[in-house]
C-alpha cells in the first residue's frame, strides 16, 4: 500500500508529527483498517524523501499510543480498534463569564463579610516575600512537613499562648489552607459517623462542611449566655458527641460565654470518652472594651477541646492560612488517618507568615486594626443612638457587626425590603440559622461595618432612619 | 470587704488588668466565694488610689467573662462557678523535635520522589511575585472565586487543550491546593458510598485518600496494556462505579495505555450512568521519545472522564496548585455540594502561576526540564546497559524512574538489602501495591533519578553492580 502524506514542509509542525497525524487520522476515519500492513519505515522514508529516523519516530508514536502493532520479522500492522471515537469534533465548551458577586445598586452595603484592606501592611508583606525568594532558599520549593513547618507552628503556639491563653505544644498544631479545609480534615480524624451539636444561629460554612461530610447536625438553642447546655444534655436520639461553639464571641450573636457556662460545657464533654468540643475562635482579636476573652481551650484539663483559628480574618482573606490545635490524645489519630495529606499551604507562604508573626508585624497590625475597627464601631454606635427607641441593639464592643432587633416587631424581610428601597443593604439574621424557620428573633437584622468608611456609615444610617421611620408603629406596607 | 491588690505599678501590666487578674485568681482559688459582694468601683478606686475608670474596666472584664454579676441597685457579686478548674497549672506540652525525613547513611539514594530543583527559574518567580505585590493590587488579598480565579482557569484550559488534548471550558476547572485536597473535594462531589477500581500497583496517596473517605477500593491487576478491563467488568460484589487510572504514564509501572484499551475503558464507563473514570495525568510532561501521549479525557464524548493534574511535579512540589477538570454534567453537582468551599490557594499564588503560564515561562521551563531529565535518563540507561543480562529493565523513555526486574528471581528485599549494604538505596515495587502480598513482580525494584547528578548515578550503578554480582545466580545470603 502507499501512503500519501500531505506535506506542509514550511509549517512549524515537524515532519514526523505530520506523518504520525496523517496515519492516525486514516486509522480513525477508516482509511486504514485493522490488520492492514504499513510500509516499512525504510520504504516510507524513501517514498517521502525524509530520513529514516523521521518515519521511525512517527511509527514509534503510533506504537506507543496503540494505533499500530509491530510483529517481529513481519512489520507494522494497524491495530483493531473499536470505533468509539466520533470523528466530528464537538465545538469547544462555551465560556461562562463569571457573575459579579458584589451587591449592585446599593448606596451603602452593611455587609457583615469582608475586612478593611486599606490598612493592610502591603509594603511589609512585599518586603518579606522578596527577602524569602532568594536563591539560597530553594529548599522552600520542596515538599514540607504535612502538618506545617515547625517554626511556623511554634510561632503560632507562642502567639496563642500569650494572646489567647491556649495551652499546647507545636506538635498539636496543624496548619492548613483555611477553615473549611481544616474542618474537612478534622472530620477525617474524628470519623464519619458523628453527631454534632451546633449553636443556633451559627457559622453556616461550618454547618455546611459538617452536613456535607454526612454528620448529623443537632441545632441547640442559645440564651444570653450562649449554647444551652441543659438542652444539649437532653438530646438523646441522636445523642451528640461533638459540640461546635464560639465561646469568645459567638457568630453572629456576639455573645461571650461566661465561665460558668464554659464549665458546664466542659463537664458535658468530660462525661463520655468520645465527646469533644470544637472551639472556633475566628475573630477574638477584635474586642474594643477590656481584654480579649481567653479561649475555652485554656480552661480544659481533660484534652477535650479542639481549637480552630485563622489568619484570614485578622490579616486578609486571601491569606489562606488557618490552624487546628488538637488535644494530645488526637495527635496520633491525625497521624494515622490524615498524616499523609501533604500541607495545603505552600512553604513560601508559611515562611512569609512566620516572619510576619515573629518580627512583630502581626502584633502591630492587630493593634492598628483594632484601633481602626474601634473607630468605625464607635462611629456606627454613635449613629445608631437615634435608633435606640425603635431597636434593641446588641453584639457591640467586639467583632465587625452589630445586631438590631426591631421593638415594633417588623419582620426581617420588612426591614430588609424597606432598607433596600432606600438603597441600603442590611442582612436578616435568619440566614445564620440551621433551620431558618426556627429563628425566634424574627425582627433582627445585622449591620456590618468593616468595609465602610465613617461617611458611608453616616449616609447609610441616615437613609435607614428614613426608611424605617422610627418610634411610631407604622403600617409596614402603606398604600 | 476589702480587696488587697498586690501592686506592680512599675511593670508593663496595666492597673486594670492587675485588679482583674487578682480578683479572678481570688475567685478561682476560693478566696472569694459565690454570692460575695464586691466593693463598688468607686470605693475600690478610692481605696487603691486609681481612677474609677480603671476599676470599672476591671469589673467589666470580670463581668464579660462571667466571674461576677451585676445586680441593679445592689452592686457586684461573685458568680456561682463549679470549680472544675484545677488551680495548679500543668506544665506546658513537651516539644517534639521533628524527625529527619531524609534517608541517612546512603552514598546514593535512587529515590523515585522529588524533582531537580537546581533548574527552578527562581529569578522569574521572584520577579513575578514582586510585580504582583504592588499597592494597586490590594484586591488580591480579598476572597476570590471558590473555583479559582477565572483568568488562571482559562490559562490552564488553554494549556491543557494544546499540550494534552483536553477539551473543556474554564467553568469545568477547579483549582485547589494539591492532589489530595482535590481528591477529597471530588469525593464530596461524587458522594460517599462509592466503589472505586484502581490499577494495582498504583499511586498510593490516591488510594489512601479514597480509603480514608470510606470508599471501597477494588484492586484491578494490570497487563502490559494497563488496567485489565475484562477483570474490571467481572467485578460484581462490590461493583465498581469509578475507576482511577493513569493512562498516559502509569505510576509506577510506566505503562502507556494503548488506544484500544482506552476505548474499552470508556465503553465500560458508558454502560452505566453513575460510572466515571478519574484520569490522573500527573507527569505526562516528561516524555523523552516522541510526542506526549494525549489525555484520555480528549477521547471521551460521553462526559465520563474526570481529569486531575498538578503543577507540583512540573514546577515544584511547594507550589501547592493542582486542578480538577469535571465533565459538564458534574459541574452543577460541584456547585451544590462543594461550591461553598473557599479556594485553598491564595489569589497571590494563583496570580503568580497565571503570569508564569501566560508569559511563556512555563513552556520554557518544561522544555528545559524535559531536556535535563532526558540527559539524566540517558545517562542512567547507559549505566544500566551492564545490568541487562541480570535484569529486565522497563518504564524507560518517560517519567523520572525506571524499573529493574531481576531475572534470577531474587526477592526485592534481597535486592534492597544487598544494595543497602553497598550504601545504595533502591525501592521495592511492593509499596505501590494496594495489597503488597499480591505483588506478582516480586523481584522488581525502582530507581529514580530526578534528584541525582550524572556522577552520583555512575557511582550508584557501580556500587549496585558489585552488590548484585550479575549473571550468576548466587546464594543471596552467602555465609
Amino acid at each position: 500500500m502507499e501512503l500519501i502524506i500531505p506535506f506542509a514542509s514550511q509549517g512549524n509542525v515537524p515532519m514526523y508529527e505530520q506523518i504520525y497525524q496523517h496515519i492516525k487520522k486514516e486509522i480513525r476515519q477508516g482509511g486504514l483498517r485493522a490488520g492492514d500492513k504499513l510500509p516499512s519505515t525504510r520504504v516510507l522514508a524513501d517514498h517521502l524523501k525524509v530520513s529514516r529516523s523521521t518515519t521511525q519516530m512517527a511509527y514509534e508514536q503510533l506504537l506507543s499510543e496503540g494505533y499500530i502493532e509491530a510483529v517481529p520479522c513481519r512489520g507494522y500492522f494497524v491495530s483493531a480498534i473499536e470505533e468509539l471515537i466520533q470523528v466530528n469534533e464537538p465545538p469547544m465548551g462555551r465560556f461562562v463569564t463569571e457573575e459579579e458577586t458584589g451587591e449592585e445598586g446599593f448606596v451603602v452595603d452593611f455587609s457583615p463579610r469582608g475586612i478593611d484592606l486599606d490598612s493592610f501592611p502591603f509594603n511589609t508583606w512585599r518586603k518579606i516575600s522578596k527577602n524569602i525568594l532568594v536563591d539560597d532558599n530553594k529548599a522552600l520549593f520542596l515538599n514540607g512537613d504535612p502538618q506545617g513547618e515547625y517554626p511556623l507552628r511554634e510561632a503560632i503556639r507562642s502567639y496563642l499562648h500569650s494572646a489567647r491563653g491556649v495551652r499546647c505544644s507545636a506538635d498539636q498544631i496543624i496548619v492548613g489552607a483555611g477553615n473549611e479545609y481544616l474542618l474537612m480534615l478534622l472530620s477525617l480524624i474524628l470519623g464519619q459517623e458523628r453527631v454534632i451539636a451546633m449553636e443556633n444561629p451559627t457559622y453556616k460554612q461550618a454547618y455546611r462542611v459538617f452536613a456535607g461530610q454526612g454528620y448529623s447536625v443537632v441545632a441547640i438553642p442559645m440564651d444570653k449566655q450562649g449554647i444551652q447546655v441543659d438542652q444539649l444534655k437532653r438530646c438523646q436520639s441522636p445523642e451528640p458527641d461533638l459540640a461546635y461553639v464560639m465561646p469568645s464571641h459567638q457568630h453572629p450573636m456576639g455573645i461571650v460565654m461566661p465561665v460558668k457556662r464554659r464549665q458546664e460545657l466542659l463537664a458535658w464533654a468530660y462525661e463520655k470518652e468520645q465527646r469533644y468540643l470544637i472551639e472556633d475562635d475566628y475573630d477574638s482579636e477584635f474586642r474594643y472594651k477590656g481584654k480579649p476573652i481567653p479561649a475555652l481551650q485554656g480552661m480544659d484539663r481533660g484534652g477535650k477541646v479542639i481549637y480552630i483559628g485563622t489568619f484570614s480574618q485578622s490579616i486578609a482573606p486571601a491569606i489562606r492560612i488557618g490552624f487546628l490545635v488538637l488535644p494530645q490524645g488526637l495527635v496520633q489519630k491525625y497521624k494515622t488517618k490524615a498524616g499523609f495529606y501533604a500541607s495545603t499551604v505552600s512553604r513560601i507562604d508559611q515562611n512569609i507568615l512566620y516572619q510576619f508573626l515573629t518580627e512583630g508585624h502581626y502584633e502591630r497590625h492587630l493593634n492598628r486594626m483594632r484601633s481602626i475597627y474601634k473607630s468605625k464601631h464607635d462611629c456606627l454606635m454613635g449613629e445608631l443612638k437615634a435608633f435606640e427607641g425603635a431597636f434593641n441593639i446588641t453584639g457591640e464592643h467586639a467583632g465587625l457587626h452589630v445586631l438590631l432587633a426591631h421593638r415594633g416587631g417588623w419582620t426581617e424581610e420588612e426591614l430588609e425590603k424597606r432598607a433596600a428601597r432606600a438603597g441600603v443593604k442590611v442582612y436578616g439574621l435568619s440566614q445564620y440559622f440551621i433551620h431558618p424557620e426556627h429563628n425566634p428573633f424574627s425582627s433582627t437584622v445585622i449591620l456590618g461595618y468593616a468595609k465602610l468608611t465613617e461617611k458611608e456609615m453616616r449616609i447609610g444610617c441616615g437613609l435607614l432612619r428614613e426608611a424605617w421611620g422610627f418610634g411610631e408603629r407604622k403600617d409596614p406596607f402603606p398604600s
